[in-house]
């Protein structure tokens, strides 16, 4: 007999195969057990009959809880009226492990910090699967978009003896005695790498102790930086562009069941396009001003400030012309207007807020060094990064893109915790 | 103008391109220039002859140092006798970035401690450049070959508030005034997700804080591991074998000229066949015992005896059937023979031993618990791992291999650090 997974049930219709799964919810009707099986690749309705499988088979079954294992072999039949497509007739019927006591999730609402407690089993249920599944296919898609365009993964290390942004957001470790610190941003590495290899990206872990608590925050999430050798801020922009474009096509392709499992409203992911507007920072101003944001030159863009952006267009929108004051050392003054970098963030519509952000980086030796000394801090610490600018600098630019971030805009949910397995926050690293 | 990189020369015969790269060596010659340019991609050489670009730009570019950022514009050629298959003729030169320090790293031998310090320029050489190009294919055939096989990516945490395997080799971290560990195998919350996503896998950075000095030791490197609900110890084997087979199929086929630049023996990589030898561990104790290592059971298997056994197969070798108390907690007895485990070793041929471990897992409850008591482990820390034994158990099994040492055997290179950009040994976070 075959090898099956639910998720080929279309390739085996009126076949017999076995089902190596689990009971997700028992329907009982007289003679008939409705059982609904998951198997990890998707859900199945299987009709068991106490004729066809004997009583003893028939009463174990019945009797099964929640997340119990079985092995139920039997008929695929196409079944267009129930929600999974499919329905197996089941002849046979093995218990692999009946769960004795009671499941901690049960098919009913429970609050976020129980199921957060459960994490490891709530990822079983259909929802935290289709979450994950394009959690998966956004990370896959990033990077077959980036290595079919020149890019070379090239992870930056994660422990680090210097901090791009100063040390007050970092998690501090002790390495062998000495004090080290967990990664913030893979990008000052980057940035060698792409001197020696032109287009790099690094895709892993990064890690913020800040006190956040926000929808939009976790202590460590995943974050894909490319970085590009002879490249200006604007090109960057329309890589950006291509990019979040491609992830979006990649999700509605091989994630439709996913969507609907989740109740996306797709068309709103339909209608994303190119080119997506460019907006300055003054401009932006003028925008939150006008919902009585009281903003002036200089003013960080918060949270808050990011929702009614990103509600307030349709699409994807680029904020640009930031003061340089507000944005960190390593990006590169604008020749036009002395007061801003060539940086920009992405904003996604919908109340997502940043996704991205970007910037061309300094390679003036000089103005490098002395923006490290203006930002307090050590140059000695820097050095090999401002190396880059003493042997062959050339303009180049990158960017960071949240995993999370952007799994949750395309899952349509609220918050980001739930779109990593293990989530990490102030209040929880169990399980 | 069409946008050009080196890599791409082939499709730009006799055609105008600009190069934007830098200077990796000058040869003079009266009044011609041959300067071997790089740019990331590829190396190909220039030719710069005094009546086409006139005498000030000659002069400019003949005194430019190493690594001089440039752009050089001109016809391309193909050129056989050249180890870089074309060739340029230069019209029009212009300096980027003139460097005016001396370049720390020459056309010379230099010691790798050195090296080691000025790995942000090191990665530009050759050498260096052909190997972080295998890294990169190395990960992503992995990726490929899961992908295809109905694995889906599972990020597993890496700050955590558990151990694995102990806590004696781990980093120790301040979270948020709590005690946490970084994570040395995502393993766990693999079978967590396995449970839920059927077949999952992460590959990411892990961390071992051991004091090891060895060329098979980093305390950061990657590893990918994958897990398998409902398979057993023999299908995991098979499907390790096949990862790595594909793994191999694809340095060949698309690194062709990193491994000629590494002078690797191609015909070593190409011998490697399927079914790789399976060797009981007793049987190995034996092989060893030939060589005076004097081994009984329940003695580990050394660094030197895996080069010794590695020596031995012309073929990547599976060590099997392990005594348990040389094993962690988490592999299930054998029932066969109880002295032993479900768990397999894979050693690399040419002395580069272990590149995976793997393991059927205990998966029955009591036996899990028992053996977490008696790795003198605390099972309450444990108790969501355990959940998953309470809440639908079933036999599963996965395996971790090491990307580092995978890579530097198909480049054929010594020591594992060179195999990372920025490699973290006991003695060095910097760069």
């Amino acid at each position: 007999m075959k090898q099956f997974t639910i998720s080929k049930a279309n390739e085996y219709l009126q076949q017999d195969v076995t089902i190596n799964g689990w009971v997700y919810n028992i329907r009982t009707s007289g003679k008939i057990l409705f059982v609904i099986v998951r198997d990890g690749t998707g859900f199945i309705q299987c009709v068991v009959v106490k004729s066809q499988v004997g009583e003893e088979t028939f009463e174990n079954i019945k009797h099964l809880s929640q997340e119990s294992s079985i092995a139920f072999t039997g008929c695929i039949k196409e079944d267009q009226r129930s929600p999974w497509g499919y329905e197996m007739e089941v002849t046979e019927a093995r218990v692999v492990h009946a769960v004795t006591e009671e499941y901690p999730i049960q098919l009913k609402d429970h609050g976020v910090g129980f199921l957060s407690k459960y994490r490891h089993l709530w990822i079983r249920t259909p929802s935290q699967r289709a979450i994950l599944m394009i959690r998966a296919e956004v990370v896959q898609s990033i990077r077959d978009f980036l290595n079919n365009n020149g890019f070379v993964n090239f992870d930056s290390p994660i422990i680090t003896g210097s901090a791009p942004e100063g040390t007050t957001s970092l998690f501090t470790l002790d390495y062998f005695g000495e004090q080290a610190y967990l990664s913030q941003s893979g990008q000052l590495y980057q940035e060698a790498g792409a001197m020696a290899l032109r287009r790099v990206y690094c895709l892993g872990p990064t890690f913020r102790a800040e006190k956040s608590k926000t929808r939009r925050h976790l202590t460590e999430f995943w974050m894909v930086e490319p970085e590009m050798a002879y490249c200006d801020v604007k090109e960057s922009m329309q890589i950006q562009e291509g990019l979040t474009l491609y992830i979006i096509k990649r999700v509605l392709e091989h994630c439709k069941k996913e969507l609907i499992t989740l109740e996306r409203d797709i068309q709103k992911l339909e209608a994303v396009q190119s080119p997506f507007p460019r907006v300055a920072y003054e401009d932006i101003l003028s925008l939150l001003n006008k919902h009585d944001r009281d903003k002036k030159w200089g003013d960080d863009i918060t949270g808050l400030d990011e929702t009614i952006i990103s509600n307030e267009y349709d699409q994807p929108v680029f904020i640009t012309n930031f003061p340089k004051e507000s944005k960190p050392f390593y990006m590169k003054e604008s020749q036009d207007d002395p007061r801003t970098v060539l940086g920009s963030d992405l904003m996604a519509p919908e109340g997502y807020g940043e996704i991205i952000g970007g910037s061309q980086r300094e390679d003036d030796l000089e103005k490098l060094v002395s923006k490290i000394q203006l930002a307090g801090l050590n140059p000695e610490t820097y050095q090999w990064y401002i190396d880059l600018r003493t042997f062959g600098s050339v303009p180049h630019s990158g960017f960071g893109m949240g995993v999370e971030r952007m799994t949750a805009w395309m899952c349509g949910i609220d918050h980001i915790r739930e779109t990593i397995p293990f989530p990490r926050t102030i209040e929880r690293i169990y399980p």
